[in-house]
């Protein structure tokens, strides 16, 4: 007979602690191509090997010109340039610009030997055949930027550790750095455990099973956060078995998650495997947090190692409070925080001190704003979060909310 | 000679309801494994083809029994049951409950015949062999989760144009549904023009050449959107190729961004270019925002076209205001707000009324918050953006903002 369960709960947040300080993740590097790259993470800063632009341009439409040949003109006393061409985008200039002399030259078009400034088209005006009349004085350096005005060759773009965005993609690439360094994204090993547990694509279990989902929903989790989800199967409830497929699993992850089945046995064995995947092992068994509370941390060698409750609300609800966390840190980001808004309670929300609570919402706009109803049902019922918008957290010591309360909740 | 541009302006949000006005997407559908369906839209409501769970199960460890053999029971006047074995998990229950009798069984077990509750481990004592002592009272159904309590057979479990979350996916398959038809991701075509662009692989781009990043910046944009981004290369100044290209680009996609060479002739060509793609064509050229002031909006034969203009910083920054729209519109979903935070301006930032303005900022911790600086530059070099943190959009009458002023910023 089986002896109930007793354990110190700690919360959440003092429990991630715990892990962290004994956590020294070591990410691995591997290299991919820029044009693929957004979203991941830089593993070491990047200088430019060369300076851009390689060659000084305008800015604009107009005419390559001597500054000093326009200094005074204006509408009534324009300065009359010879025009000695066109010259054409993606080409070395052909000819110089002389004193008195003007070549017509394109936005983003390569600056002539000679010339100091551009004058805009609509600043000029033909004055005929081959010459212009400059209506405004143009400053040196007027609309034209120069060889490495936007980097400069060895100078730093990024730091290690950027996340790559739009932009960090096109600044590379302008320097022609067309793979890079990044640190590979943390696979996150799944493995559910439970003999009434079966494939989900299963067509009819038979009396007695169920479909395994949280191997899909964790997955899922893992994916939104930037981690390589990894599904390794469903072990039976046969010991040996339990512990054959978590040691294969921890060897080729850097996080596992363990989605236990929940009778107590299987629980127990969760210990038990865990305890023999590495150094120092279980560091938390227990969280003050509803759903979640047998919830079991621990670091094996290293890894960080998950015990989660079967029930799938439980399973995914917590693992949205551990996952992120141990993601972010591997990658050496900040925690994203969460999408949160505004709403109205329509009804109280109970809560005990000392536990957190996460409770699924509801919303819709109502008169003044948004209001979030609780979805009823029974806690491990997977169909209560796929009628949620968002979910309530309720601190260890709230003691609930009243109804009418203005909360935060996250989008979820 | 080319002449000036001359155009009328109007609003970004103007001109994105004028195009979506005239635009009806119909999105193609298609039928993914449901696994791999994350954030995904779904086609057409769900319905569930089977309950869940399939059978009455307990939610604890304990005993299964009849509820009318604990009433009254209480720690000093127990109710005394026999045990007539445990339940194996995944299997049918090979035994019946009768009166007086108690089958142990395991979180997630299906309940027996004869069996209406499930008193907890932590109410009962062993009570010499082959008996137990309940010491609390149990309701019928206690402990219990009636078979179709989670959802129904028949019950709709997501609505069309649900984007699917971690839960969505563990409801479809816990009900087996292991594909689902969903839309199609927009295709964002993109088609880069200018003599003067290079593949950015480029190793050393002769003078005069420069890198095409647009293509990939914008691939980019696009693929953080959740569409496919799509690059058709890049198009030289001769007409007919530029044509070319965007008649078989525009038929591969659903969505096509031309980023233009800026010269003048280049710029005449792609309003060319875009009338040749189909009815109505163009629908506004020039947009009332620095920058991206002479950027077109078109709808082709049902599909938007939009002229960038080439200048990467202002191609990217106009993308960022209207392809999130276009995105959300073809899968029929809400416009995603933008992440902002709440930032002092360290100096000044002027505007010129009638125009909206974009301003690059990099932000800070400082003391009383968060602080925003104007990333300095001209305002088509790119390393402004890799610089930058956050956006600052100053609306079209807004006139500027104070040193000092309290600002959401855009996360970029």
């Amino acid at each position: 007979m089986p002896s109930p369960e007793f354990f110190q709960v700690m919360p959440v947040s003092d429990a991630l602690r715990h892990l962290e300080t004994h956590w020294q993740p070591g990410p691995q590097i591997e290299t991919i191509t820029t044009a693929d790259a957004l979203d991941r993470v830089l593993a070491a800063p990047i200088a430019s090997p060369e300076q851009v632009p390689a060659f000084r341009k305008s800015t604009v439409d107009g005419y390559a010109l001597r500054a000093a040949d326009t200094f005074g003109a204006s509408q009534s006393l324009p300065a009359f340039l010879t025009v000695g061409g066109e010259l054409a985008m993606g080409e070395a200039p052909a000819l110089d610009v002389g004193a008195g002399e003007a070549l017509l030259i394109h936005t983003g078009g390569m600056l002539p030997t000679g010339a100091d400034a551009v004058a805009m088209v609509e600043h000029t005006q033909a004055a005929g055949a081959g010459e212009i009349e400059v209506l405004r004085a143009a400053a040196p350096g007027e609309n034209v930027i120069h060889a490495g005005e936007d980097i400069g060759a060895g100078e730093r773009i990024l730091p290690a550790r950027r996340r790559l965005r739009s932009q960090d993609i096109g600044g590379l690439l302008a320097v022609g750095i067309a793979s890079v360094d990044v640190l590979r994204q943390p696979r996150v090993g799944i493995l559910s455990c439970g003999d009434e547990l079966l494939p989900p694509e299963a067509a009819a279990p038979p009396p007695g099973k169920v479909r395994d989902i949280n191997a899909y929903t964790l997955s899922a989790l893992a994916r939104k956060l930037g981690a390589r989800p990894l599904r390794l199967g469903i072990a039976s409830d046969d010991f040996a078995d339990y512990q054959r497929r978590a040691r294969d699993g921890i060897a080729a992850c850097d996080i596992l998650l363990l989605s236990a089945g929940s009778s107590v046995s299987e629980r127990d064995y969760t210990r038990d495997v865990i305890d023999g995947l590495g150094q120092p092992g279980i560091l938390q068994h227990g969280l003050a947090v509803k759903p979640g509370k047998p919830t079991i941390l621990a670091l094996c060698d290293n890894k960080p190692v998950i015990g989660l409750p079967g029930n799938p609300v439980s399973a995914l609800l917590v693992a949205r409070q551990l996952l992120p966390a141990l993601v972010a840190r591997y990658c050496g980001q900040p925690l994203e925080t969460p999408r949160v808004v505004s709403a109205r309670l329509t009804q109280r929300i109970a809560s005990v001190t000392g536990r957190e609570d996460w409770v699924a919402l509801r919303l819709s706009e109502g008169e003044g704003g948004m209001r979030a109803e609780p979805v009823f049902g029974k806690s491990n019922l997977i169909f209560t979060l796929v009628a949620a918008d968002a979910l309530l957290r309720v601190p260890l010591n709230a003691g609930g909310y009243d109804a009418g309360a203005l909360v935060d909740v996250e989008l979820f």
